[in-house]
């Protein structure tokens, strides 16, 4: 057998672990294998890893005995308490100053916690976030890594020459990110900020179908056009693949696709995380609201009966109406990131974690599910201020925003009045207008609860932190809110 | 001392508890008081419990010592760690039969944690949701009790004769929920609709004030005309109080009082449980988010001066707009609490509690904080069908929702031309566009997931379950996808 010559080892070889696995070897690393069951080992080596370096192993033992020291294990197994399940085996074989790395989608917390476990023992642990699906696993995705920052020195190589380089500039889109569980936190949103974006594409394809009454190859066409403009991103550009892909009649495959999404997660852990840190991250929570609605299709139908959407006739003027919902769709892809943004500033200074937000925008120019052209606005926006509060503070979104708010407007008020579901549209434009009101209805809500639970409130008259409490009826006594609370 | 007398015990004098005693008190209970702070116990006795009888207590020991057999504990103090801590002091003096009723905002994971524990040592844990604020703890609150039902037959007189009875037959607002947590629970969606309904009363406001510019004399007026029609409820009628209610200037409170909302947790808690369990409960959830926007004031001041509102010329037919309001309001009501009870009825399904949905539209009738009128219709719908998926399915809401339809979408429309942030008018309407929904874009979601991550898709044309994988582009092979995950 081989001893110490594998620069890397890795278990579990379902996709996106055979297709790193690939793409190290490319790279010249030699990389050893090991699966539970290990028949996937044999067939890995018989099939695409044929003629490569890499290292069939049969048991942890022989696994562990091939790697270079210190050694680095990467773990690409299913999120949970299997990534648990594993660590506690390979304990046994792991000495200190080795490196454990789960590139799992794991919650963030979990993370933090196996650091920190791990830490004790000596072994350092990185949570690294992986995106780009089984294509970017294959030939360059964008990696996340947080953990414990002792071990990037000995993998920053390795992660950095596997990761896609962006097509402007060449940098890796692959940084450290931050301690503990930064690396899944922002891999996190990143993949809630995914959700948004599915969802806000969907929500331009129905308009564009039921409402505009274009046929897809019409819809093919227009975004293979928006896709070269400021929308310019891998995911405009995959819907124009798939509205071309016919099926095996020759009808467009998309029209024979049940309605009804899937889900894995992710996106309702950054909805949690935004509930939890109170950050108001509407367009993600209603992306994943709308996956969800989309679940309850037997009701759906059964409720269609009752509530019939009116037949509706295509406006004359189409192509104006075609470009307001683009600038609908790019406007709240704007403020989802601009969302997105302040939810990893919070989460960083909740748990901690110092964060170069102008480096996560680079990290997911390319390789992830997310590249797009406009995340070198982002990333120069932070550049110019690190600290920025929101990405609507910066003058180029300010001028990008106010370009697009009409369509946007017409767009919202649109499907509004013909029946269109638009979730994510009317929530950002929502969010939008009480960002920038000055004055928003809260008081009547502090008046409300001050009335019937003695809440106290704060006046626009009085310095802030200077709590007032109002008799409203005349009766009851001066008893001001202990335990009670809304 | 006074031994084995009181037919109840209460702990923590704050607002909520101080008036649960008094209205004991008033109803024929004996209560003997506890509070960690002993010099509360002498104020509550030289003041608003003098001349009642009331038993004061100044440690445990005295207190569970006036308690008749079995003992019954009412704590009410602040959710959380307070509650196990006084838990855990209490377990020395309790035995075998007594029953401890958690009366506070408790989250229903601890409470379900709580009566198992309690139950080993065979006492009978209870979680009540109780409603009602101030006063209504004073003279007649909603009770949501559940935990172990070997408690309920100890209680169910004391609970139901101090809480609230409904106008229309005199029925008690209080009602065994079910097992374990199911009582908490149910609050906690009860505040849930609870921040919904607040955020609709403030988004119409909003709109009279800054779209319609009427003066809040003419808004107190609208309030008070509404509260005669189906939105008919404590909270539209106390929202006509704070607007009637004038500063010491003689200038309308409601003008002075700061735009900025507090929350305690419990609207968020609903939003988290709806994400976890996958429903789409998103007029909560926007509500609970609207809070969080509203406590970012100096961020607003800022960025409002980069997005200015249009000036607005009040429109001509401000009756009708008035009315569309209305409509707006009401039709979003609806919704909501459709969401809401879809939400419980999902968590019942979970967690295995028999739940009675009529039953707690019943008990919320009166006492608590969201009660109205319209939740008599809530109890005809489930007492028609008690297993109801959805109450847009049940005629009187159908002919409600389809007659308030125009005015609803109109107002959601306005709303989006003129930069009136409406947040949980818009999703209301979102999702009932996309609840009755035969087909949504989901299709497009589900190709795009099947292209970058091989999640595969199911087909209109075959039988569900059966699940399908697109080569789309022609390269890779046709590994499926299994750690990855989105």
């Amino acid at each position: 057998m081989t001893q110490n010559q594998a620069d890397i080892g890795l278990i579990g070889l379902a996709v996106m672990g055979q297709n790193l696995v690939l793409n190290m070897n490319d790279h010249g690393y030699t990389v050893a294998v090991f699966n539970r069951t290990t028949s996937k080992v044999d067939d890995f080596l018989n099939t695409t890893a044929k003629g490569t370096n890499v290292i069939g192993t049969h048991n942890l033992k022989e696994f562990f005995a091939t790697l270079k020291r210190p050694r680095k294990v990467m773990m690409m197994v299913k999120a949970g308490t299997a990534v648990d399940d594993l660590i506690a085996e390979c304990l046994p074989f792991l000495e200190a100053g080795d490196i454990v790395i789960d590139g799992g989608n794991s919650l963030y917390t979990d993370s933090e916690r196996r650091m920190v476990e791990l830490d004790k023992k000596g072994v350092l642990f990185v949570g690294a976030g992986i995106s780009g699906g089984e294509e970017g696993a294959r030939h360059g995705p964008s990696i996340m890594p947080g953990g414990n920052p002792k071990a990037w020195p000995a993998l920053k190589e390795i992660f950095q020459s596997i990761s896609a380089k962006a097509t402007e500039d060449g940098l890796p889109c692959c940084e450290w990110i931050g301690e503990g569980g930064a690396g899944h936190y922002v891999k996190m949103v990143h993949n809630g900020i995914e959700y948004g974006d599915m969802q806000l594409i969907c929500e331009a394809y129905e308009i564009l179908r039921d409402s505009l009454g274009c046929t897809i190859d019409e819809i093919k066409d227009i975004f293979v056009t928006w896709n070269k403009g400021a929308l310019s991103s891998y995911l405009i550009e995959i819907a124009g693949n798939v509205f071309a892909h016919k099926d095996k009649d020759g009808s467009p495959l998309i029209d024979k696709i049940l309605d009804v999404a899937g889900q894995k997660g992710t996106g309702k852990w950054t909805g949690i995380s935004a509930l939890e840190l109170g950050l108001p991250v509407t367009l993600i929570g209603e992306a994943v609201f709308a996956r969800c609605l989309s679940a309850l299709k037997d009701e759906r139908v059964r409720v269609s009966k009752l509530y019939p959407r009116k037949k509706l006739t295509p406006p004359a003027d189409k192509a104006k109406k075609i470009e307001e919902v683009r600038q609908a769709l790019y406007a709240s892809k704007m403020i989802s990131y601009a969302q997105g943004f302040t939810l990893i500033k919070e989460a960083a200074k909740q748990f901690k974690w110092t964060l170069d937000y102008g480096s996560i925008a680079l990290i997911w120019r390319a390789g992830c599910i997310i590249r797009s052209r406009f995340l070198n606005d982002i990333k120069k926006a932070f550049v110019k201020n690190p600290n920025l509060d929101n990405l609507l503070f910066d003058p180029f979104f300010q001028g990008e925003i106010t370009s697009c708010e009409e369509g946007w407007r017409t767009t919202v008020a649109y499907t509004a009045m013909t029946g269109i579901p638009a979730p994510c549209f009317s929530t950002a434009l929502s969010y939008f207008d009480g960002y920038r009101s000055e004055r928003l209805p809260a008081n009547l809500l502090q008046a409300l609860r001050d009335f019937f639970g003695a809440h106290t409130y704060e006046r626009i008259d009085e310095p802030r932190g200077k709590f007032f409490h109002t008799n409203w009826t005349g009766s009851g006594g001066n008893i001001t809110a202990g335990s009670y609370s809304v």
